[in-house]
């Protein structure tokens, strides 16, 4: 059975911590316990757990990652190996081309209250950088720090959503937007997705065809552009501007949820030639680059490309848009963290300038390519090919098992289309990958609505989180637990 | 006219802001502008425009702060003369006895995701404070770090509050919370306080009379205990078992926002032994200590006691509304800064101890006395006092400065309860402040309902953020400002 190895473990606090409910009671066994509050509970939270995704990886304690989009220490710019973190902040270990932006943040900045739009010399840092790549093609659009992702998908549902609406996603979608849109109250329109990503003649055929009589139209659209989360697969320039037609014609947002633009993997250089292997290709214009009319929500974060401990990223949209998500800062965070700011400039625009950053970006890419043509080569060598199939992605961190249902032993008998058998099997292969030493991540927990509706499961594969010497003997178990499951399991 | 000192600037970053909308559109002159988005706009966030209280904070430029709630840097933990943040950060300036809580909490831990809890360690801590300082009476509470106090609000409205309820609150109340409120689409209920703080009376009053035809009766408090925000009151220990006993009978959820708890200050010396004179005591209880069935919503933060860019405090209450309150942080801001918490940790925990932290809040305490016996004075010296008046705090940060309308020389004639009358009288002090050099918080932004409806205004003075040599001058100029208004412009 296949360990990680402690500094794995020193990354994972969850695995770690103390039960502090207990913590808490243990004195306390003669006391009464609280009143229940059931009926006190809002509309919103009554029937809210919080993340299921991230309820997974709490049970995570020994076992090579290959569940979590949770990128590896060695994958930070900052050096863990130097326990006193503070002072090995000082020596980043990116090129050190220092920038022209003088240093306007001191640390009295960082540890007072900041403005919602984040330090000044942050946010035209980020802007630059913005109007470098991507240089959105209309004139009042703006930079806001966003605490993560996570927290703009948030404010974006309370922005733009009542409870009631519809959004339109990809039909597999990151379980953070899932999950988000139920606590606002939102349904999920699930668009189709191919190879290419999520397909305009559905989207198109969705909006023509709607029913504004039943229900009101919808007018956001959710996507994830690049290595997709969580198939992996990466739009088209060409998709990217039909779907950008459809959303001026239906008057549509865009939200472009896009943390893996910059992981750009190369073309695939350890599987033996295939057809699916991917080419090289110059980043793709995102869909903020072809805005026009200002409709594009942009959201990069810090998370997957420097660390996501920072809770940082940045939001660009047009200006209107930027007032009400400093508005929303104002009255929950008030900031991003002070100290992550400070951080944040000092890597920026003291050590890094742009040129730098970028240089960064491709590194990361580099390493994010080997790892992820280990796990292929290692997916070639052991997922048996009659049953699992998979495309190499050229972005981003995640690979999209699927496995065909239709070769199960016991298929004829109990799998057609029954939800409750495949998800059986769905857990039973998770359990002994598990039992046998690798954490992967469920396909269904992907799922905007509830059945795939076809005769397969997936499952997420990542190739982020755990040591590059782990990846292939997680592969192998997991294609184990797979082939074990269709030969024995079902003729149990 | 006073000008503050350069460190001061410092930690203003706000008044160096950069117009980024500028920075991104320049380049764009020939660029179409956005479309308009308004129709998109949720019925939450279509009238929302952020908070108004920092909107004055960002016209702050050259003036001495007797506004905002941001406290000097010279009262954080963290000495800002050494300019290399990170650094410094090893050589908190409190006392140095070393804790036997082991350091579990590595960079690595600070960079990558963090649990909705916090990091194990700090909870620990936390846990352990609050069992030594509040020992909650029952058995199943817990702890929960925030992203700071106003972050905290925000969930629990969105946890406890459908739009249309009613929550209880001071007449006079901290402007985040009306305007989270607000955002919510939750009325506030004003309930009168007077120098012992919220009454008692009128809130078993309310609550007695409550017509549940017209409207659900409210079933959440919301109380700022010790140094209110605005009127630097606090509620006497009979105070807090009289309410604790009316939330008991009518079932109500008690919200302790309590961020001004450990900023004790002694008996006033300053003062002439003025009948307005405060008395030393111990720390009130809690609502939280006398908790008997799992209540009480207690807010920490650490704003104003460590540092405000940390945006870190923390939460107690009944396991179950724990788990709800890391539900939404898992969707939202995931976990607060893993800088913030390891900056705590180290600070905690290697650093301080239990007895460390008391150590520095007691010197912390102390500095406030200070700063509050100085503004005292200087009020005692310059405020006409036919015309204004306040009580002596002995906890918090704050001076409510209340002006009787009815010395104004135009009130006979103008002033008898006009709105706009006195929201004009308000503007000119406030304005002629600002003009000569002082900047100073309208007591209209605190009002829960439209007008105080009695013939005075409120102005709040705080001693935290200007340097404590500014205070007396700061003072001054506020005075005269009054002076002027009541002497000459009433004749204009
Ligand atoms: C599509 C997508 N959006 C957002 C996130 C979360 O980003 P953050 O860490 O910035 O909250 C993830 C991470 O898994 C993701 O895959
Ligand atoms: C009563 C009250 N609650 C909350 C806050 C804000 O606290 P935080 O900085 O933790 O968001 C303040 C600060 O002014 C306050 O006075």
């Amino acid at each position: 059975m296949a360990h990680i190895a402690l500094d794995e473990k020193e990354i994972s606090p969850i695995a770690k911590s103390p039960d502090v409910s207990t913590t808490a009671s243990s004195e306390g066994g003669t006391k009464p316990k609280a009143t229940c509050l059931q009926q006190h509970f809002s509309e919103e939270s009554r029937n809210f757990q919080g993340s299921a995704l991230k309820k997974t990886t709490r049970l995570l304690s020994n076992f090579i990652p290959l569940g979590t989009g949770r990128p590896h220490t060695e994958l930070y710019p900052w050096t863990s190996s130097d326990a006193n973190w503070p002072t090995s902040l000082n020596k980043p270990s990116g090129p050190e081309d220092r920038a022209r932006v003088p240093s306007i943040y001191t640390l009295a900045n960082a540890l007072t209250y900041g403005t919602a739009l984040g330090a000044p010399s942050l946010v035209q840092f980020l802007t630059e950088h913005m109007k470098s790549i991507h240089a959105p093609p209309y004139q009042d659009w703006a930079v806001c720090l966003t605490c993560g992702s996570t927290s703009a998908l948030d404010i974006i549902f309370r922005t733009f959503t009542d409870r009631g609406d519809v959004i339109l996603a990809e039909k597999y979608s990151y379980p953070g937007f899932i999950e988000s849109s139920a606590l606002a109250g939102v349904d999920i329109q699930p668009v189709d997705l191919d190879g290419q990503g999520l397909s305009p003649h559905k989207l198109g055929q969705i909006l023509d065809q709607w029913n504004t009589l039943e229900r009101p139209k919808p007018k956001v659209l959710y996507t994830i552009p690049s290595g997709q989360n969580p198939t992996g697969v990466t739009q088209s320039q060409e998709r990217r501007r039909a779907i950008y037609e459809i959303a001026e014609r239906h008057g549509l947002i865009i939200i472009e949820d896009d943390p893996y633009y910059f992981i750009q993997l190369g073309p695939n250089t350890a599987s033996g030639g295939s057809n699916l292997e991917s080419v090289s290709r110059q980043l793709v214009p995102s869909y903020i680059s072809i805005d026009k009319s200002g409709r594009v929500i942009r959201l990069d974060s810090t998370s997957k490309i420097l660390a996501p401990g920072l809770r940082a990223g940045w939001v660009t949209a047009s200006q209107q848009v930027i007032d009400k998500y400093a508005a929303y800062h104002d009255l929950t965070t008030v900031s991003v963290s002070g100290l992550s700011q400070f951080v944040l400039h000092d890597l920026f625009n003291l050590q890094w300038g742009q040129e730098g950053f970028s240089t960064w970006l491709q590194a990361l890419s580099l390493k994010y390519t080997q790892r992820r043509d280990i796990t292929v080569a290692a997916c070639h060598s052991f997922l048996p090919s009659d049953i699992c199939s998979f495309a190499i992605p050229d972005h981003g961190m995640f690979l999209w098992v699927s496995i065909d249902l239709r070769m199960h032993p016991m298929y004829a008998a109990e799998g057609q289309m029954v939800q409750e058998w495949c998800s059986q099997v769905e857990d039973r292969i998770l359990t002994l990958g598990l039992a046998n030493g690798v954490q992967v991540t469920k396909g269904s927990l992907f799922f905007t609505e509830r059945s795939s509706g076809e005769a397969e499961l997936f499952f997420r594969l990542t190739f982020a989180a755990a040591k590059e010497q782990d990846l292939t003997e997680g592969v192998r178990i997991f294609a184990n637990a797979v082939k074990t499951e269709f030969d024995c399991r079902g003729s149990v």
